[in-house]
């Protein structure tokens, strides 16, 4: 029987998978976003089989609800249609917070299957016009299933991510998912962008070198996103950022001491961690 | 007449300033190393037209020496070589840190001229197997002359600079340049090396997504260079050390104050100074 899927949500990320979505299985792809001009380009540019600006109109005959939405327009979607999704349906969102996310999916009556989701892949960009199918690629697929979540819904986002050519599907908490994307990612945009606060930034126009363009490349964040992502995942990122304050500190005062040979063991120690991390393991094999 | 040029130290940078000045103009290139596996593979490769494991033999004959040793390298040559330089000969290093090299250059009698440099290109990696002639394309070459350097002197390094593929040279003092080094280069790594000292480290192997890999590249790093460079700049990497940690203490502090919209702002103004930074300049157009 065909699978109806609706994706909530136009921007970078719902319009990539959308894009990529289009030919899985038997399904007939639905789109849908507030803004006009979103529509408009994924009409344009053929992004789903239908577009609709009403979700109401399409919510009720979804088999799976994908919301590619902003964390908080995920968790007001949630709150706001409760009651219209169609029993036994699968709703999933696809961002980068999942603690919060899945506190918020509880507003959902029994009959309505919630999943995590977080396919781990995008680009500083946003918005429909830099989307392409491609994005997930060799990209991690995270799920944070519920201890009531039903096996075919799990198997059927597993081929969902094995179609968006994901490398693996990786199943977690939804605690354990937020401690890693505060350390692997959340934290590298806030060293991204206090790095960019210095007085001496300007100065510096042209002599960037490579190792200041691979820390600050992401600086130029989609702040409403970002807000979102960061304040949802508020706790998780705090505990890294004060560990990373401390290790900072720490070179600090090493380097204030003078002491050369502690200065050389400190480095070592740290290179060495760098050099084990980047050893080919299971995962660059793959 | 033709010009005899020596470069002490055939690593990295060594070995990639012989192989793209080998054709400089009408010179003899006399590579020096005290590591004879280096020696080996200079030979093999062609690197230098001659080459030698004893400074001694040809310093004294040299027109030109380019010193490329770790820092503390060239500051222990300078005072071990301060009298067999041939008078009117240009010595100039062309490592990272210069307030530090311009002041051990002042051992040297005032026959001597000693221009620091710095071209401005490198890998994460050491050694003459690295080496690579282009190394320095699209580079800055920065140039920190004494008051008394003669015309002469710096003309010729400006074509040595222009030899190399650099975009341009760029003339400062080693103040001005060691701040600015301190900011671009040395912090990222002191960034990188303390990201990777967090506990969390190997438990997201594989997890790691761009903005990760962007400013933990170069963790790798050489530790006696680095060790050297570090301490030999520690005024300036302090000052640069000391705002970063505020910018990052500002910004957890706001991010646990869970006010929303002061981070947004916060977020907006830094966005917005990264965004100014990429406007194509007279640089990126160059």
């Amino acid at each position: 029987m065909r699978k109806r899927v609706v994706i909530v949500g136009l921007g970078l990320i719902g319009g990539s998978l959308a894009l990529a979505l289009k030919d899985f299985e038997d399904c007939e792809l639905i789109g849908v976003d507030v803004s006009q001009p979103t529509l408009r380009y994924a009409s344009e540019h053929g992004v789903a089989h239908r577009l609709t600006s009403r979700a109401a109109d399409v919510v009720g005959e979804a088999d799976v609800v994908l919301l590619a939405l902003h964390p908080q327009g995920i968790v007001d979607f949630l709150a706001e249609y409760r009651d219209r999704f169609k029993p036994g349906a699968l709703v999933a969102d696809v961002c980068g917070v999942k603690t919060a996310i899945m506190e918020a999916a509880k507003v959902l009556p029994e009959t309505v299957d919630f999943i995590g989701c977080h396919p781990m892949a995008g680009t500083e960009f946003s918005g429909i016009e830099h989307a392409f199918g491609e994005m997930f690629r060799q990209s991690h697929f995270i799920l944070t299933p519920r201890a009531e979540s039903t096996r075919e819904h799990i198997a059927l986002l597993e081929r969902m991510a094995a179609h968006l050519g994901c490398k693996d599907v990786y199943k977690t908490t939804p605690e354990a998912h937020d401690a890693l994307i505060a350390y692997t990612s959340q934290v590298m945009h806030i060293i991204a962008v206090s790095v960019c606060d210095d007085p001496m930034l300007f100065d510096c126009k042209g002599f960037e070198g490579s190792s200041f363009r691979g820390c600050t490349r992401v600086a130029a964040l989609d702040v409403g996103l970002w807000t979102q992502l960061f304040s949802l995942n508020a706790a998780a990122l705090l505990k890294v950022l004060d560990r990373l304050l401390e290790n900072l500190a720490a070179y600090r005062e090493t380097l204030a001491s003078g002491d050369l040979s502690r200065l050389a063991d400190k480095l070592s120690s740290s290179a060495a961690r760098k050099r084990q991390m980047d050893l080919p393991g299971p995962d660059l094999l793959g």
